[in-house]
């Protein structure tokens, strides 16, 4: 197979000046033509926390900025590995430059198909954004395939392997997607940065030095350890101080629940002429092509609430101005024994004059920090290994008492989100509601 | 005058993570509600630097943040004001803290008035910015007013007048607007964090311990002259490498072509009607309220080059798809001797195919880096002073020579923009056009 | 009691630049005479770090500005406390402002009594730096003393009682030394910066905005658990990645027999003239003044270091060379089981040529990342407790999976140093002695 | 010739962390071979800065990590040379790898001949720490020249060739030593880090990118005028605001008349027995070998200073604890004007009773931020050059006008320094002696 297209080299590297990497260094001509293609310049109107931005203010940027550090992060890998670690004879471990190519692309387009505050709109419209990304990379009526196809024909399915895990070679797939990856790795480095929170700074450099390829993927030198160690505990204070964070968890109820009303308005054919939202009809109707979903982005969407904010439908006016005004839901923490409290909660709360289906919630936000591999898992995990002088590998958790604190647990919470009238004192009309309601509620918790 | 709302603190200081500050800190209910208004919100849906984050991908940042750190650093320098150098008899060139409550209203509001793309959109429509935040307080309609008007009936245009410059007291104008005011050390330091260049950075901490309030407005202590040069040298390097980026200006003037083309199109009745531009027909007719503008974001005008560039009219789609997949033109260097080269250049891009109104423009970007006072000017600047240690005044120039050097001189340039297609030696069919154009660039210049 | 002169105010607030708080404020005329004293200044001449820079040369800063680092943590808390929550009657929980002088003097001095290589120093002439401190503050002799005692005659006990930790009021107590005090935070930020690691950064702002004063001293907002978290974390990482590096411990060991050595040799009268080290002598004697031991400082004794590299005395001159040329021994870590070889070990040692009782030490280092209280415990210390928004308290490690961890573990090893030679397979020699010696080291372990 | 030596590369490639550059790369044995020798290590002792730690308590830093960063900055430009710009035909103007090992060993030695306090000392006992730079390189009784001798017999002098900048290739000498070379990188950049201040902070990935080697050294592309611009700026300031600090002068100044005073004592035989200071003897008697040299260090002097505190010469005692504990002179500007005025300020500090040899001082610290090349001066400098899209080149100045402002003119200023004492209004004796002194200081300098 003859790679002229992918071998081709700039005359001259190319840099980006980035925030988080300094500069993104490009230096194949491919690069350069699928970052300019319709699909991937799109990312710059997709915000890439979502609701996040309405609680941590700082945190605006894109999912292009974080798709060229996934791929600079990549190529530094690539790299290293090439100088320190290459393969001399097929199967003995090292790293194949070979490969270079299709980590880089897959790298760089492993949330092509992301679309506007994603995990709403799967929720709503039952779109899937990782189907979409391998649509993306293989349907041939895209600039994206159009660049992957002049490598070989075989190319953009080979990518789309990397992405969904099934490509051959495990170095390359690890290095996309594992427990510390270069997908992982730049999240969290980027949104610490534009939050402005320190908790998901790690040591990359010092984990890019003592990362190995070998047979069964990538492993670390055991010397590495606390590296690693520290990259998993700011992994999880990340998802524990921003991800989950209760407001931007109730902003995207209120999105969620804005959706769900103006496709049950359009249902009832109750919307209005001028507030149609064209772009979103074939997702209404459940029948839309890519070209549809490649139209739609952040902007597309918020045009739509604003329109909507003018709406004669009450409910979805109100949720509309909700949103785009930033007036969050409240919330309280939610456990098993206090899930019998719910109907009681939501009959105040109509009583108080809110339709109770559009205005709670309950949300859970779990992750798993860490998981050393299970087989019983319905998707076990790649577990992170050390390799120790000698060359045995062990694993993470069996070394780190911090690590084997989260391994395994299950984090995070459940919340019952309701409309911050309720807490009001000042409304006399409802007093006695909102009293009885905020009798079961303390220190952030519902209560018996 | 009893400023009882006003001076209403909430029960606990609240505070905003901000990457750039650190922290915002709020400590008057009014600055809260100001912010929670439907105005202030939608600057989230504003970006700071329009088409520099085209360039500068990091700097996606909205015009939110920016005012919550105008509105910081004018909290921090009241502060540092009441506890180093209070007013003890009126007139004696103290600060009097009564003034805080105005100076930070102003300070969060000065931007409120910004639009979308504001340069282009106020350069197509005939809108303007400072006038529009003049409205946006004393228009009784808007949530803003209302929250300022609680303070008293003339609060919100002593507001207005302070960034407007007509307030009295010019300590307070100063600290808003001046050569070394709030909302430059803002951007500044947001730009250069956002972009992720380090040229705008000075030392905020160092300049806001040598302010002083004195009768004549404020002025720095000598000992701190070498961080105010450093200020005005960041800001000089900000201008040369970030705000002048040829590639930004390229996609300004694709914006701007793109705003006149879909005018030109709706004045002759030849845009079809999924496309049409419901919420900026007011400014297409010239006749739109405070409310249309208020609809206004990125998001909508995006929208509706999506929209567009499935025009059939080809000049709107080409210009659309080049704006939103990033296509910029190319550019050259012009000066008043290769002035005369533009008609015979023009016909060079005409013969290529290209329309040449709408593919080639001229733009200046200039900038007066620092000026002392002149009287003779149109609108002469407040220079910047510094005190000796008997009291005695120097303006600044007169003390750092690099200062001096960009004092009272015009930076920046003016630059011939045209499509890259010219530069290139691929299509055969206008080879001898593309070389012919092609002779008269050189090192980034026109030549003759 | 009339504070006279510890109430004054310095005509204008003095700064001093920090690379770690930007600034370090000085408001009190007391700090500054502190600040000037001969016996602070000389912690100029002692490193923080110890034989640590020669593991990060970065890390080469003096107990200096550690000291100040402290005063200005203490400070900004003070500040917060009087802003937030001043005392209004007595015993109420809240901060009474007239505790603040002396917070910011043991602050500042609470560790005058160091003195060079703290550590080791203190192990060969059974020194004891805490005790000295309070020699330092309470002797009529020293000009820190003559400065306190300025406020009034029972000042500086007051100061030392601070530091002893039998002050009355615990909220200045555990100000200065808690598991959570302006001490730790200083250092491990401080500690970060020098050696150039991240893994002690810790939100230090963010803090000191949840600490409150109450009855029993100091708790945190709930709300700032996972800040406190990362701090505890951060602590940990330190320990494990920074001070107990196998390497300086290894320097330290030299040092430890360095000094043994010539100890050994004094009291033999085999030291001679032109290398005795005249200003140990009266520890050599154990029986020195408190003016004896001001005299010294880290260049004292790489001076001596100096001299005796030229010894007779074959081991003192290796010893001495091997410290003041980095030449660190090696080490693998030992355990119970493994604890039996060490007497074959030392003897392959000796036939190698080294004397076992100089080139040989096993090294524990040991720490206790965090504790709850436990009254069974020699010194209990005290918890961290967090509010709850109600009022009530809960200990940290209850609400958090990763301090529960770390939580009364000691974490650290116990190592085996010897001589790199015994690693090296180029002397002829000692071949097969070395070969037996490397039979017993495995994986940075002895094995049986 | 056959570099067998040189060309070994360590079977790992090692890392040390540095503070300033993340990590600094090893991978020659020759350069961890010469990281070791004594003479290298001694430079833990010896400060960057001198006295300027006494200024700005944080730049603590000594000269090893300077000469790892010297070092570092001229790796990472090779690599980018032989990456991007390799010779294909000798005299083609790119680089030639073979001359990587000269570079890295003249980067990593280019300041071995400092000692303690170089620039004082050197006043004092006449020695030049360039020749001593040159005698360790090539003097065979060194470790550095014993690593060296094993590249080559003529390698020992190669290396001091690129020092003393007669080595036959300009690129390698650029690099070390140029008005933009890898010395002043480090050192602004690693003093800005320790001293707390961001003036010396520049964009060095930026400028490593746009450097060019070519015929007559190296050159910089165009494109990256304002990143060079900017250093050129953050230099000047440096050397303003800390190099050229009053304070850190005022240290140097007691320093310079304490070991002359010492001298003096010494030759009139009037030094006692304890405080004799062994190993400054030879340099009393003007008579010393390398081997006396390079016993020295900071602490060395100190430790002779701390017994100077106890002699009976009350001068030397009074300087001694005026060095040690940090008690500077006071100073104010001098001009030609005024110049006339210090033999009667002379007068009166006399009549105050300070002997004025030792108690008075006049210092100019000036600088030349850049200089044009000009032939008529007599040691011209390189001067930086910019290389435009068509190879030609321009001289720096010519295209910036922040530059053009400080090139060719001496910055700094001339002082008188005097005790603090004569600035006091408390002593009564002398109270008119100091009001007649203090009447010739304003504003910082001295007035008719």
């Amino acid at each position: 197979m003859h790679l002229s297209y992918g071998d081709q080299l700039l005359p001259m590297e190319k840099v980006l000046r980035d925030p988080v990497h300094d500069y993104v260094y490009i230096q194949h001509k491919i690069i350069l033509d699928l970052i300019n293609t319709s699909e991937f310049q799109r990312l710059r109107r997709i915000k890439q926390l979502g609701t996040t931005s309405l609680t941590f203010h700082g945190a605006e940027h894109s999912r292009f900025g974080h798709c060229l550090g996934v791929y600079e992060i990549t190529r530094r890998i690539c790299d290293m590995f090439a100088r320190n670690y290459p393969s001399k004879t097929p199967g003995d471990g090292g790293w194949d430059d070979h490969e270079r190519l299709v980590a880089l692309c897959a790298a760089l387009l492993h949330d092509i198909g992301h679309g506007p505050y994603s995990h709403t709109f799967e929720h709503i419209f039952h779109t899937d954004h990782e189907a979409l990304t391998v649509q993306i990379l293989t349907s041939p009526d895209t600039e994206v395939n159009q660049v992957l196809r002049q490598v070989s024909p075989e190319f953009p399915s080979q990518v789309a392997a990397v992405i969904q895990k099934t490509y051959p070679n495990p170095q390359v797939v690890q290095m996309i997607s594992s427990q510390i990856d270069a997908d992982r790795m730049d999240y969290l480095l980027r949104d610490s940065y534009y939050t402005g929170t320190d908790y998901g700074n790690f040591d990359l450099t010092r984990i890019l030095r003592v990362m190995k390829p070998y047979q069964g993927g990538i492993t670390f030198a055991m010397e590495g350890m606390h590296a690693v160690e520290d990259y998993i505990v700011s992994r999880f204070q990340m998802y524990m101080q921003v991800y989950f964070h209760p407001v931007s968890r109730s902003m995207e109820v209120i999105l969620d629940h804005l959706l769900e009303r103006a496709n049950e308005l359009y249902q009832n054919h109750s919307i209005n002429a001028e507030a149609t939202p064209h772009m979103l009809l074939p997702f209404f109707n459940n029948d839309f092509t890519l070209h549809d979903y490649l139209r739609l982005d952040d902007g597309v969407l918020d045009t739509y609430f604003n329109h909507w904010r003018d709406s004669k439908d009450q409910i979805l006016a109100d949720l509309a101005t909700r949103f785009l005004d930033r007036r969050p839901l409240k919330s309280a923490r939610l456990t098993e024994q206090t899930q019998s409290l719910l109907p009681k909660l939501q009959q105040l709360i109509e009583q108080a004059g809110f339709d109770s289906h559009y205005y709670t919630a309950t949300n859970d936000s779990y992750d798993l920090p860490y998981d050393a591999y299970d087989p019983k898992m319905k998707k076990p995990r790649t577990q992170i290994e050390l390799m120790q002088e000698d060359g045995s590998l062990v694993e993470l958790s069996t070394v780190s008492d911090l690590v084997r604190a989260i391994t395994g647990k299950v984090s995070g919470d459940r919340r019952f989100f309701f409309p911050k009238e309720m807490l009001s004192d000042q409304i006399d009309l409802f007093n006695d509601v909102n009293q009885a309601f905020q009798a079961h509620i303390q220190n952030d918790r519902l209560i018996l």
